[in-house]
């Protein structure tokens, strides 16, 4: 059985500049997110110096995390309810972060993978509320909401005269 | 007249490895937060990498941008309460995120300075509400809030334990 790609793995190449989840971006986090049962997930390893204070994460870094895991999952989300599946050849749809709230319940301790995990809610067919939580182990540390809208024909239209 | 101290600038070196404002995070954003009046205020200049898609900044960049700006601006106001500014010799106090809230109202446009202009509110002594705009140059692109509350001790000890 094949694995299962990370719908940031089949973006079209103008899309994959995202410092936070591009494939093209080399120095970007690579965030990468995938279906899991009805919910989305996306993990993470945060690098040394993405800390707080030693010891802790970075909040920055989990709010990135969150945004990408937010418009990754309103993607794969899109994409299925159009009959698709990231890898079938499909183009996924691309989405914007509208807004983003984040909740930092206790300190998320470094050195330990985090884990996104995603509920999805469709508010319009363009616009999809993502409910994640965040789990450094086994400890829920972060919680927050993405609202994520399909992202307008305009920004295409800029990568494309912008494309280095 | 000497120039302003940023707050980031005076943090003890237990509380300067931020990844978003550490000055001893050497590969760190070094955001640095002053005050502006009776505002505070927080100048970055997004890296070449920091895309969204190619033309736009990363959102993930603009909630760190807010993240450290209200821990920053939390600080510089408790200080200011307490009869000190910054580099007059007394230890600010250090503040985390509680929680963070951005939207994202228009695409912020990639290679211009973004400012991030803060309104304070005291909620609690050892809690403060800020209210951030984010302009690339003069255009509002993004606006947000963060609760910021006291450090607690558990942090630094945390922080004494594992300093690099």
């Amino acid at each position: 059985m094949e694995q299962q790609k990370a719908v940031q793995d089949v973006y079209t190449d103008d899309y994959s500049w995202c410092y936070g989840c591009g494939r093209l971006n080399k120095d970007g986090h690579h965030f990468k997110t995938k279906w899991n049962g009805d919910q989305t997930e996306t993990v993470y390893m945060p690098q040394p110096e993405h800390t707080a204070v030693p010891g802790f994460v970075y909040g920055g870094v989990i709010a990135s995390l969150m945004d990408c895991h937010g418009t990754g999952s309103a993607s794969l989300a899109l994409h299925r309810n159009n009959g698709h599946e990231p890898g079938d050849g499909a183009e996924p749809p691309r989405f914007v972060t509208a807004s983003l709230k984040v909740d930092f319940m206790k300190p998320t301790p470094h050195g330990k993978v985090l884990r996104a995990s995603g509920t999805l809610e469709e508010v319009h067919p363009k616009k999809w509320k993502v409910h994640t939580e965040v789990f450094a182990g086994d400890t829920l540390c972060v919680k927050g909401e993405v609202i994520a809208v399909v992202m307008p024909d305009s920004f295409l239209q800029n990568a494309k005269n912008t494309n280095p």
